[in-house]
């Protein structure tokens, strides 16, 4: 599965405008962010931190949900889309330990995970990365990609989230917003 | 997640008995293995090949079946479990491909890999360890333990997981039969 490295630092594609930690310890600051494919050859010099994350299977979504998401999800890397957020998520030992029909339906029937999601496409595009598996001490970096008009709606979208039953089972979260530096 | 490593070698706590190619490449001939904890730090020398899984969150399995499993489910190294099993498996890109549900359906409610599996404890000890998400080559280290005499049972298990849907979707498979070393 393809790796990819985001590496926080003084340069990079991203300008870093502001980085909150909401729960548990936050990361060095640092001005900028860029997203490399992962060589496993980077100089960690210059960066503040480095977390890598892949691309994996859905783990939670029915066909009929994916048939939904693609219909109607973006690309990354609109022109229009200029702002973007980075949220890297840890969630709790309890929620890793419950069975895969418990954990689908807090994430879906409870909370509306992906039902949340689809109200804010196109608008808000957004992409998963999976690192639970590569002991990054994080369990996902997700990547939202908008207009900077469309921030309003990003915070509503990142309101009804938090506020489900499964962000009951997040115990590390990182909100970092960024606007393309170029 | 513990990550474990998986040497074939010359030496190592279990001998092996023989190891059959059923689908795709084998691995270099060698007459041993040893499981160990992963420190990254293994000297490549003397090993024929290496490979590594990892413990991870359980991906269709029900609580109603959790609970049943748990309540059967032997440890591994049982005195008496003198055998072993090493069979490394790998799906296609289409099955990774599918959305949970459709997963979850033809792992189960077609294939019956969780019953199957049900009606050959507590003979048969199994660990799964996960690999995907490692680049291994595999997706996933399968391990059973039993008794000299319930081989015969275990063929009977492998052959009911053979002939089901769910093994449209492997792509490489290596059954590699062990014995205790000491």
């Amino acid at each position: 599965m393809p790796v990819f490295a985001f590496r926080g630092g003084a340069s990079g594609a991203w300008s870093i405008r502001k980085a909150t930690a909401l729960r548990g310890p936050g990361l060095p600051a640092c001005s900028a962010l860029d997203i490399t494919p992962d060589e496993g050859t980077a100089p960690p010099g210059a960066a503040a931190w480095h977390l890598r994350g892949q691309i994996s299977n859905l783990r939670y979504a029915t066909r009929q949900e994916v048939t939904q998401l693609r219909a109607v999800q973006p690309e990354l890397a609109r022109p229009e889309a200029r702002y973007a957020a980075l949220i890297p998520l840890r969630k709790t030992t309890q929620w890793w330990e419950l069975a895969q029909d418990e954990r689908r339906t807090i994430f879906e029937e409870m909370s509306g995970h992906t039902r949340i999601g689809m109200d804010y496409l196109p608008a808000i595009a957004r992409k998963l990365y999976h690192c639970r598996d590569l002991g990054e001490g994080f369990d996902f970096l997700t990547w939202f990609e908008f207009a900077p008009e469309h921030e309003p709606a990003f915070e509503s979208l990142l309101a009804s989230l938090r506020g489900s039953a499964e962000w009951e089972f997040v115990d590390r979260e990182i909100d970092i917003r960024l606007v393309r530096a170029s």
